[in-house]
């Protein structure tokens, strides 16, 4: 590692095998030094969870000049928060999550362990951004995303974000034909429903897969997150730490009367 | 259960046999009839994780008249969608999450397994609640929290919440003196530090526990939430399901010529 080149912090919720966290080595590489602290396996949908009962353990899987790359028996949150303590000397320039498998806009985010690692850099005061292409093949080609991941992480390094605010980027699954560019947006409103599968098991009871179907509340609006990836635009929405709702408390005064 | 009364959904993240869980049941009975889903055991810092890749199931523990307890092997989210699915023929009026066995404050809200919980209420458009005591033991005294636990629950029935907006409810360790009364605040800006203790395994290799110091970034802001709980209040935070970064767009903008 080389203390005159920005430092990347690099995880995942895909795990450190997975497709889209290499093909981000690939694309950072040439602007830092890379340290990747990912799972040891698949973590999709750990949101910010953390481990309390267990121990942690980690392992490094890979060395090569400028990039070391680690596995943790941990969920994401613990990823980042075991490389700031035991394996950076310095803080980094940058945490950088993703590129993951599978759509992280609108509501997702709350569910998005891509973004736990990013709301906890975010949280430790470095810049952090989540990357999320809406495909979840393994085999998902990232090829379109690579000027924007790079134009975006420079961007970053360069002038920073806000306190307290970090980004989460999601991709249009690629049509063949590029993208449209960036737009900045607002999550949109959706919910999920029908989401258990019921199954009966064969020595009786029944077992449950969550699935479910997502429905945008909000589809006529141009400034979501959700219209921009239905459009061909990479959609890039500032996400806050500070999740008070203050438009509603002075609704609410009522209840200091208790 | 009786359709004319309020149908009010329980769930925690310290499972289901938790003393603060087992004391809700007793202070909400009176307003409604319950309906508990929760953990099988502990998920501390499950955030809004999701179980993706194994079944879930889950079994009726107890009923009662006018409550059923059911034990489920997912995580606190997991459990609030298995229950809207599979137990409730219709919405339930509130979902309330807790007594959590612990702070919830501030940085808190996003690792917080009682705040995945409400969270998911909200996002499936029902008032929500979470309550947590600032006190870890299991056997900690929930008693001092009853009035106000019963008068935010009657409120919320009576009047409901805004559209995407959640309570985030913590109760300062009591004092033997009582609590001074409610505030609605902002989260605190915080920050944890020191989070790994390392030891060293018999075989060879080092593990990691989960731990930490937590410090307030602004002790001297009285509308914060960490700042009523130091001082005796009982802090009641409305959370936004929207985390859009709102303020921090504008300044974004330049990203779009990518």
């Amino acid at each position: 590692m080389n203390d005159m080149r920005p430092l990347i912090l690099l995880s995942n919720d895909d795990g450190v095998q997975a497709k889209g966290l290499n093909e981000l080595i690939d694309m950072l590489s040439p602007l830092g030094d890379i340290l990747v602290m990912a799972p040891d396996s698949a973590r999709s949908g750990s949101a910010c969870a953390i481990t309390s009962h267990d121990p942690l353990r980690y392992r490094v899987v890979a060395v090569r000049p400028g990039i070391k790359v680690c596995a943790c028996s941990g969920t994401p949150v613990d990823c980042v928060k075991l490389a700031l303590e035991m394996e950076t000397g310095r803080k980094p320039d940058v945490v950088v999550s993703g590129i993951n498998h599978g759509d992280n806009s609108s509501v997702n985010v709350h569910y998005s362990g891509t973004m736990g690692v990013v709301l906890e850099g975010c949280m430790k005061g470095i810049p952090s951004i989540g990357f999320s292409l809406c495909d979840f093949d393994a085999d998902a080609d990232f090829s379109p995303t690579v000027p924007y991941v790079r134009g975006i992480v420079e961007r970053v390094l360069k002038t920073g974000l806000p306190a307290g605010v970090c980004l989460n980027v999601n991709f249009p699954r690629p049509s063949g034909q590029g993208y449209r560019g960036t737009k900045i947006c607002r999550m949109a409103r959706g919910m999920w429903s029908n989401e258990l599968y019921a199954a009966d098991h064969p020595r009786g009871g029944k077992y449950f897969w969550l699935t479910g179907e997502y429905t945008n509340k909000e589809p006529e609006c141009t400034d979501t997150d959700a219209w921009a990836l239905a459009h061909g635009y990479v959609a890039v929405t500032p996400v806050t730490v500070d999740v008070t709702a203050y438009q509603a408390m002075d609704g609410l005064k009522d209840l200091e009367v208790l």
